[in-house]
């Protein structure tokens, strides 16, 4: 099985971490391709970010997705994942997507803990797109200046933890997502000093788009995630072009 | 890696169904341990049934679930599932959960195929529950007596090819839901026939479960999902007693 | 007029507080009769405890309704009402759902007194499932060990009065259900302490059960709370198996 | 025990209908009075009405109320209610509201069978507001125009049986609700026909008032619902004007 | 152009405050009528006071938008908007519902400034009726007894601005909206000293009654907003008699 | 004024639909700017002709916004809206936004009439965006292929009338929103025709914007329509670069 895990954000080093991650996740004999976005931001906190980072994403998933069983979008939030899933015939998931399905079968409400404050908004209309803010018990953030993407999981190791214990405390979170690919890989190291399950956007992601490929469901012909319609487009990257306008 | 598998239903024949599916799911390597309900009905449409039939599942549960990995409810509605996840240290899916959360990884909208009129408010219920029902574009039943449980897919099939296409035309479903653990299987057989992608529980159960085992996450000690505080009970197997009373 | 009342709970002490706040609140001429389950825990706050509870009450239901005009399920969060509406030939109430309705006419929002924090979800999901969580302010509880779950009302008596006034004052509560069974009666002790109506779930109960006999609307025979359809069962108590598998 | 039971429509005849169905409810020994609007329109089906209706019974309310122990607003879609609970020391209960809680501690989903399709849009926003929608399987309406009002029950008896069985098999209901004063106590006499419970909106008013008279609940002085502050008034019948103005 | 400003309560300085808010909002040419009510109370806070201020604003409006092009009514909460919606050929505005469209169209989630704290269950319960709850992110008031209603502008600024400040920063909003007729005009005044774009109902109202006349929709004669059917009617002014009962 | 008009289509020809209703729409002395994408499809049906949409438009904002004193974004289903508002100095409006606010002035629920059977998702979702669901009647589409886009109105006159129709009769809708560039200014012409106000998506938009203008709020600086923090950027266009990395 062959996965392709796309990095909407330009950090190579976010990037590396992501991959890391995926890598201890995936079940043996599953290879993995890692992209890094050519155009866009170093860090998608905002919805402008975002509909940059969709395009980036999707534009990279039309001209590498052939040889690949799924494709993974490795940014909370999920950058262009409907967009995806419509054009692309195979599975696509998307981080957020991916934690929010574990965190749904390991207990009842849930608490996102992220990066930034400005973040907030942009996580919550996530949540609510998947159609599962009822089961949301809160979003707690950072609230600092972050020097460094790349080392924000030592840095504000302990400010992480203290946001984790204020949800499951005051908040009644049952389950906690370790949200935002810098983050990749914390919710191993900090599991025995939580008291409740935590989950990985990216390992989470891995496994569920193994499962989907394990099922192996057809490609939609019919519905609203069947390929967009035959017509005439322009200005576009050739894969992606064909991928959208079909002709 | 070990999964129990518990039909909260009477019926052999149906967990010979399931166990067919789970044995066709499941990763190589993954031994499967299939168990009937000792108490209950053959075939739980009703409120009612589905109180007995979660007290059967507790009772099975708590006997055996010691030296798997992780456990299955195999009937659609999910009976006990939330009391089996604060009982037990290990992952517990139900197979409406499964089918729910791999719907939503495949499209937006989805519907659910169903064996009868009856079942219909149930299984609303229990979609509410999970509180995805803003995800639920239709639930389209057979509204015949059926002759025998255990061989409705043939019995029934042009039938429920029609459900299908009517779900998918009339209802804007993007993924259907094969439901109920008669129907498991039926979904790789007539894939080939619908337009959109079709999730069986069963075998949608048995991935996720892996999924949970693999990512590995920690029992709950505090929230709504830690185990139930220690206090006095009587009258139940003591099993079952000692997990909820837990003395 | 006879009214069935059976504390889903184990403990003796608690059916005796019930019975004496139900015999307060009845009208005359109404005959009691009042049944402790044989199994399950002394006091349900969780999911697990709950499913059990359900079975627990179900049983006695079914062994004792006859020759009564109708029944309540005395604990909060009223296990195996819908169950028991289907199955039972007569109108059945549960306390959440009798306090529910009291609350709901005397204001507009209202908050729920609880005496413990693990059973707050246990409380909130049985509020989602009768559709009212649009009007729930709060759900305010107790935050300790209770040495003596009879007692509760005049060991923590400061406490409770302090949880009314925050719910009104900070949450914006109309009206305060007193929650649980060990706090049936208290509403009328307090009542004079508190600035806004307060709702006893046994009382309650008792009325609107009154009120639905005198209604006096038929049995369903067609929709989801007709009688379970006819089906093979085994394992089952022979009353509870008559009425559920109903051959 | 007293009731003042107010019909905010103009119709004598209507409120004739209300005042016997209501003596059939009443408990025995419970006395009512029963009063009819002194300005507004002959039959309340839209929300210009209805504000009309309103104001009508603040004005019999106030001027009434004293020596009651509760008070009926007689109309689907209680107009004034909220506004008369809060200007009110005694209970005040209205149709739809007293109609959806009996319908929702009879089964699972209700619908409402009305006399016009005008009035649809009425009924369904006082639901809403009830906080209910979520438990409205349909309103199915008359669509022809009423020669009398006073005689709709008998002259358009096949229709309304109609409605009712379509509610039930294509809507799933498992309730009904009666709507609408001039059917006040035809679900008595249909009650037969129809194969699930039947809720009449004046009976239940009747008997819950009783209920929350009985329950005996204080005032609020705090919250939403407490008498409005006092402030400078002018242009109101006296009565009111003190209620509402307090000074 | 000509617009009928109607204020639902019986303050003529607060007439003169929203006077002078819509004249500096108004297009050039556009003629404004000002009325105040002549029935009601000193400033509306409760539901009662909004039911009388409706009838007081239906008789306003039917004696007098003759000659006009749009109507607005002038308090926040809408007394009487939907009524005056089917009652009038012509378009009709609330001070509420016009701040939610302007917030709505200037960022995501939005909190309310109000004057008193008893105000805020009747504001909540205007923004739901309007079906925008799920942008709401607070009610914030103030919480003290105000001497002048005329002044409270000048008398509370700095409280109203702490309001602002805790709002954007505590609850999330991306807008605020300054509520109640006696703040019209402070956005303008502190739009400087907070971060975030301010609404004022007044001047939203002015200017969307103008859009709606520019863009020059049909009145309805089907729908739940056509005229009231024709009907007897008894007690009411004549013009507004005519205008419901339609003979 | 001037406002600047973004079709986020390429079609030339839907450009000019759109500037001629823009221009009977909008004040004297307004100016319009209408530009056409440079990179997409011909008409955006799906969330991945969205998201190729929303990009394109965001550049075409960027390069040209400067000058401008509010934007439009012309396209059904609002392609990157929320993102050019929080770039963005200047309000920023889009087709469905406006159309859902005019709608929701004129009547309590509404219809869209749609082009075709797989824009009907997209624009669902969009309507969930706005948060106006709970006041959607229905999703009325053609469902032909369509041979010319530019001259749909009059080749499906006839069919786009009857789908009105069933809009007001059959789904309770109180006003019709004619979606989709193409039908721009089609409201004007069938008005007379339909018995409910008909919104234009285009009108409805100017209109609104040139509001915005005139109520003249301040840009945030705080919450989650700042513009996007400063980071690292590349691959962009410098114009949209610096305004969502910032330096």
């Amino acid at each position: 099985m062959k996965l392709l895990i796309v990095n909407p954000n330009i950090s190579e080093s976010v990037t590396a971490l992501i991959g890391a991650e995926a890598r201890r996740a995936a079940s043996p004999g599953v290879e993995l391709t890692t992209l890094t976005a050519a155009l866009g931001v170093a860090y998608i906190e905002t919805r402008a970010e975002a509909a940059v980072g969709a395009f980036a994403t999707l534009n990279l998933l039309a001209e590498h997705y052939e040889g690949h069983d799924a494709a993974v979008i490795a940014a909370f939030g999920d950058p262009g994942l409907a967009a995806a899933r419509e054009m692309l015939p195979i599975p696509v998931v998307g981080l957020t997507e991916a934690a929010l399905m574990s965190a749904a079968m390991l207990g009842g409400r849930f608490s996102i803990i992220a990066i930034s404050r400005r973040i907030r908004a942009w996580y919550q209309e996530t949540v609510d797109m998947h159609g599962l803010c009822g089961r949301l018990a809160s979003i707690r953030c950072l609230d600092e200046v972050l020097a460094n993407i790349a080392s924000v999981q030592t840095d504000k190791s302990e400010q992480l933890l203290a946001l984790c214990e204020t949800a499951v405390r005051e908040d009644g979170a049952d389950v906690l997502i370790i949200a935002g690919a810098p983050l990749a890989g914390l919710a191993r190291s900090i599991a025995d000093s939580v008291p409740v399950p935590l989950v990985d956007g990216v390992s989470s992601a891995v496994r569920h788009a193994e499962s989907l490929v394990a099922l192996g469901p057809r490609s939609a012909t019919a519905g609203s995630y069947a390929p967009p319609p035959e017509k005439d487009w322009t200005g576009l990257p050739s894969a992606l072009g064909c991928l959208i306008g079909r002709k």
